[in-house]
């Protein structure tokens, strides 16, 4: 018998728990999750992690508040809002001295910051999703698929790539390892980019965001400037971003995006690695992009004005 | 002695009691007010129009919210907000049989709808501003000019244009007749274009949005979008929106744009006439202007997320 393989996914928000548990029903898989939540630490620790909805389960993860409890580990999966990649893999680069770390995150740059300080890195895009229902308890609403690649300035080894695809699948996620993943990752990020910023300016949930001609045509116009962009760096997405805004029309018409989520709880949102990541790779490619630019203007403007008064005083 | 001038002001909220007030100190013109608010207008016959701020005195209006009660007028001042141009102007036609009248209503169109129903029509812009404080009294905020010329597809007289100024004047307001209006009208649509929607969208008042290097540089981008359908038209602006937008940073850096006044009171906006204006005259000269087409569609997302239940249970 070989030695267990030892997983640290850091951030044990809903995506980063799926994960986590899934991984955590394998016998031969030692799980341990880094989040800096003390209650849903406590409670993973005492009770385990609990899944409910799409799966109904129950599986041991080690949890931890602090980083230097984490043995070293042969993989890692970072799952914390793109704000907080660079302070999370600070904290946990000791864990993942010779380890491949995959990012599970949305947009684009996450990869880039976890290779400032891990030897191996992994790119990924996950469709899984999932919400905090409790400390300790997570509902699976979304079995989408997540797919691993190398990261090409730093990669993981084809064998650690495919080795974290294979677990997941066991512990019954479909996951897929592939040679290339930008196509996985530009598929998501232009959904997104097509309709995560739009609902946080205007409010509204996905069904009317794909259904009202000029907001959808609007969605449809964020979406060509990435298309142009990832044409322009040799990147083919592998799915069509329009065929999934309709799709999340008809499957949940009253979703509302996690932007919006963030923007009406007043929470720093991740428009920078989405419209901002087309942004920043369009100016890689020599093209531009500026309604993603506007975009990220609108929603930095938002942030902005949670800090004033309204009260009209200055005047 | 000649007769008196009659004039008929349209929609006597903050603007339109601020032109109806300086009128009615005058001697040798009677006016008329119609307003839909039965409070504001027994309050004006009952005590006369009271001005306070900038300037104090109170003037003889004849106030109504019943248009047949309104005697043929010889000059007319539009001044309801965009949206309900064509129904008081439908209300109101049989009292312009014989008269020119002038829009001093925000954006591009209203002269257009007035000429649907009355056979001279004036072109007019102002920068006067102020706000209803009670029934019967404005507060008078901002004393800035008002330009008046022929709307050239259904002119008014030269001599009509001039009359209206003149007697503006001579109440105690700055007013100037031009053979050509729409270099004043156009510098104040690129005012609003640049900052108007972006209030409305963010929240900010007109100090961030004035200062935030992202958040300026798009309001900058809508302003040159706009600039570029004026040249196309041979329209000359007579004065720089981005000095403006500079001025009122200075002298109003807590000041939220009519347009995020209307959003936070969930009213309909402006947004058709502003950058929405730009879009059509966009269209008109061939050209096209995405990012103000962009901000139409934002706004208008979220008017329509006002009817909608936020709880995502559809979800």
């Amino acid at each position: 018998m070989t030695a267990a393989t030892r997983v640290c996914v850091v951030g044990s928000g809903a995506i980063g728990s799926l994960f986590a548990a899934h991984l955590g029903r394998l016998p031969d898989v030692d799980v341990w999750a880094y989040d800096v939540s003390p209650a849903h630490v406590d409670r993973i620790n005492a009770d385990g992690l609990r899944i409910t909805g799409a799966a109904e389960f129950r599986a041991e993860v080690h949890a931890t508040t602090d980083p230097s409890r984490i043995p070293p580990c042969d993989l890692g999966i970072v799952a914390v809002k793109s704000a907080y990649t660079r302070a999370a893999i600070a904290a946990t680069a000791p864990v993942f001295e010779d380890a491949a770390v995959a990012s599970v995150q949305n947009g684009l740059g996450n990869e880039e910051r976890i290779a400032e300080a891990v030897p191996r890195v992994i790119r990924g895009t996950t469709l899984a999703a999932g919400a905090i229902t409790a400390p300790g308890v997570v509902r699976y609403d979304a079995t989408g698929g997540t797919w691993f690649g190398p990261f090409e300035p730093k990669p993981a080894r084809m064998g650690e790539v495919t080795l974290l695809a294979d677990l997941l699948e066991r512990g019954g996620m479909t996951a897929a390892g592939l040679p290339d993943a930008r196509g996985a990752q530009w598929t998501k990020l232009l959904f997104n980019v097509g309709t995560n910023a739009l609902g946080a300016v205007t409010g509204l949930p996905i069904g009317p965001i794909g259904t009202d001609p000029a907001v959808r045509g609007l969605a449809s116009r964020l979406i060509e400037e990435g298309r142009r962009v990832a044409h322009a760096l040799g990147i083919t997405p592998d799915a069509d971003p329009e065929a999934m805004i309709d799709d999340a029309v008809a499957r949940a018409f009253g979703h509302r995006a996690s932007m919006l989520q963030d923007v009406t709880a007043h929470r720093v949102t991740e428009v920078d690695v989405l419209n901002g990541g087309i942004v920043a790779a369009a100016r890689e490619a020599g093209l531009h992009a500026p309604l993603n630019e506007a975009m990220v203007a609108l929603v930095h403007g938002i942030e902005a004005s949670w800090s004033l008064e309204h009260d009209g005083s200055h005047a």
